[in-house]
């Protein structure tokens, strides 16, 4: 879409700096696609035309935190300004509906990613907090697990540590989501019919798997997994059972991440490669976690980069079922996080050419001034157009104060956000980006769905719905 | 929905008390439906099964500034909180998808509501304040003139002046939104095979249809129409054609309305009566105007009490309706208005109790302030729970600082919206709602849909296609 004031010339400057900037994205995915992906590389035109059978495999995607307007920021975002139209992005053809968020809890009704997560993947409503347990703290049966159960192979991907809230709840059964040991000690030692449950476990979160937690990595590998940290590594491996740990604790942000790690469309065309070859076929759920991590603290760079590396997961996920029909493919997301509106101000403007020209996400530049960096040299490398004296001036009184909280943990984290909203001021009054909060808010989400059963998930329908759904279609392989 | 902890004790009480605060609302309803609606007086559950025929009769509702976050927050207000469930509102079973809502405006890319009323009145998109007029500026055909043209009977309803842009945008063609005086002569004066283009004119307004614009109230009296200004008048009018005029500018907040004003469904009911004996059918347009009119100086209680009155004008669309398969009802909205959020702060709590105890709007109470009112005896009267002393104080400095602006209209207005923020501040503190401009942002709206063709209302649609849609159908009325 072409927007003809002086915007304009913004746009077409910071769109050839932005092939630049986020174009690492890009090589990855093709260089991800050529490996192993005969089966998605071609983006024909053959359309499900619709049928009521079952699917043997499942792809499900959830883009945590992202509500209905970050899909309608991304479109913005993503648009091309040398057309006149604004054009639809990989979801939009996709849409069918919407789904409803409210957890069962008895003191909050904006729900978290634990009891989000859980209505996915069991079909019951909890409380904030809950994995994989109902709000009695029942253990509940997940999709994952009546795959399993029904002889398919299975998989997590994640861009935050694999036992965080999201993949923990298809695999595990705890009270609280801050359990992380005992979250990896249940993707270990449960076993359904002799096997472990996930087949592919692919994000972060290696110090869950180390020494400090029964060296479940080398029991992985024992047991006939690939063990890998890094994109090259997952690429050659062999086994059709995989561990993939490529950070201690969440993946860095797509753009400022390093050219070793792998993407989350890397990771899902990797976990396909690997789930594929089973005739009972496959569940597969991937999480797009940091576009939740990146609205927490109101980045909305970080948020961008993330939308971007979900689509293209998202994408990769839907051609894959274009050429293999009995695959149903559904993305959606637990919440919305932030508050985050397209425009604030009186001005009817929003301006992603500004997003396109940053170079860092909010949290990267953050995290090197908190390394005791130089602010103007990390603000110079990570903005892609200068900031006011008073807004650097503000960065570093901001910083300054840190060391004042160093023996109060709830203190720094607060002053350590008061930076981050420092530095990333300059970016949301430039793009004209508005938050109301660091935590999530209750808008219904959006549904995508694509594949046979994709009709279940049409209209306004309940998070549990998907678990329903799924149990459903995995109903049939019995039959 | 049963939120157990403290919350749930304010919560009985004030649905109780609401019962009578926002009772006026069903009262008026169910008064309204005696008059004229046997055809939709019981909810039956007759269902439309889905056919491809075209339709005779189109309702097309417009929730002004109805963002998704709109819709579910209304959700979580009208729940019951002595069930288990979060009930689903009148809308959420006909969700058929969601808009595109982008202008074409060389500055501006979140669209105003002239730019998206022509845009579902013509197919066009078009530039923010253009009135029935493309991006050029050339007139463009309405779908309101092609079902005159078709010899259907025609009908606008608002809660605005009638004038304003979305009812404005069916029925005439100005370069500016502005240009109300000229709105009103081109509903007189342009005619269709003869005959006046609108048959039911039902809203605010009233300054645009006397002596100071050619006495038009009296013009469309002499050429037969009933004129009348308030809810008894209109429900007694005998003749197919009226003109309700009853504000001179926008009409007043259902919760704040006095008994003898018309609620939206009341208005809606109306139109139905007087469009309906026409064999070769109708369409009417049906703004819900005031839930924008609310949103953009952030007032909640306002929102909420307008979105009520919306949903019942849906509600009894979609039960006439059922009794008249012949009907296609879709709802919809131009944008979304003020950043609203669900929740906002840590809490993961928004609590729509506290705004069920309201018995005013932000803007009834501002009003009265700048009517020189005492300010403790307007926030008693208007709030349904103590305010602390220095909220009070806030709002008393605000309100003290008006009379030094009263020279200059725009800070004027500018500490008039700053008053308002501190009448409002203590509701939408309470109940943890979240606000990031007063003017529009650009997400996707929902489609709700009912009836023969509404399957062309389903997925991800462009604001244009509704008018493409409509079009389409009415081409069958000359086949």
């Amino acid at each position: 879409m072409k927007l003809l004031n002086k915007l304009a010339t913004a746009t077409v400057a910071s769109v050839m700096i932005a092939g630049g900037l986020l174009g690492s994205v890009q090589t990855t995915y093709a260089s991800g696609q050529k490996s192993t992906s005969e089966d998605a590389q071609k983006t024909s035109d053959v359309v499900y035309m619709g049928n009521t059978e079952n699917p043997k495999n499942v792809i499900f995607l959830v883009g945590d935190g992202m509500g209905p307007s970050y899909n309608a920021a991304y479109r913005y975002f993503a648009d091309n300004p040398e057309t006149k139209e604004m054009e639809q992005t990989a979801f939009d053809k996709y849409h069918v509906g919407s789904q409803r968020t409210n957890p069962n809890d008895s003191k909050e009704n904006v729900t978290d990613s634990a009891a989000g997560a859980t209505a996915f993947s069991s079909g019951h409503k909890t409380y904030n907090g809950a994995i994989g347990v109902d709000a009695d703290k029942n253990k509940v049966k997940t999709v994952l697990e009546q795959a399993k159960e029904n002889g398919k192979s299975t998989g997590l991907v994640s861009t935050a540590e694999i036992t965080d809230a999201t993949p923990a709840a298809y695999a595990s059964h705890v009270d609280s989501r801050d359990k992380k040991n005992e979250i990896a000690k249940q993707f270990y030692n449960d076993k359904i019919n002799g096997e472990h449950k996930v087949d592919v476990l692919l994000g972060g979160g290696a110090a869950y798997f180390g020494k400090d937690n029964d060296n479940l990595k080398n029991k992985f590998k024992k047991d006939g997994y690939d063990v890998v940290t890094n994109k090259n590594e997952m690429q050659n491996s062999k086994s059709k059972q995989i561990l993939g740990l490529f950070a201690d604790n969440n993946m860095p942000l797509q753009i400022d991440a390093p050219d070793k790690n792998p993407t989350l469309v890397d990771m899902t065309d990797n976990a396909i490669s690997k789930l594929k070859g089973n005739d009972k076929g496959f569940f597969l759920m991937v999480e797009g976690a940091s576009i939740d991590k990146a609205g927490h603290p109101n980045d909305i760079t970080g948020v961008m980069s993330e939308m971007e590396g979900f689509e293209k997961a998202f994408e990769y996920a839907t051609n894959y079922a274009k050429h293999n029909p009995d695959t149903l493919v559904v993305a959606t997301a637990d919440h919305s996080t932030g508050g985050l509106s397209i425009a604030k101000g009186e001005d009817y403007v929003w301006n992603p050419d500004s997003i396109h020209k940053m170079k860092h996400s909010g949290k990267y530049m953050t995290e090197e001034i908190e390394k005791g960096k130089n602010v103007e040299k990390v603000i110079n490398k990570g903005y892609g157009f200068a900031i006011s004296k008073n807004q650097m001036d503000d960065i570093k009184e901001e910083a300054k104060k840190l060391k004042d909280f160093k023996k109060d943990k709830d203190k720094y984290e607060a002053q350590l956000q008061k930076v981050q909203d420092a530095v990333q001021k300059p970016i949301n009054d430039k793009s004209h980006t508005g938050w109301t909060t660091t935590g999530h808010t209750g808008e219904d989400v959006n549904t995508y769905a694509y594949g046979p059963g994709s009709e279940k998930f049409k209209g306004n329908i309940d998070n549990i719905d998907n678990a329903k759904n799924i149990f459903d279609i995995f109903q049939s392989d019995v039959k």
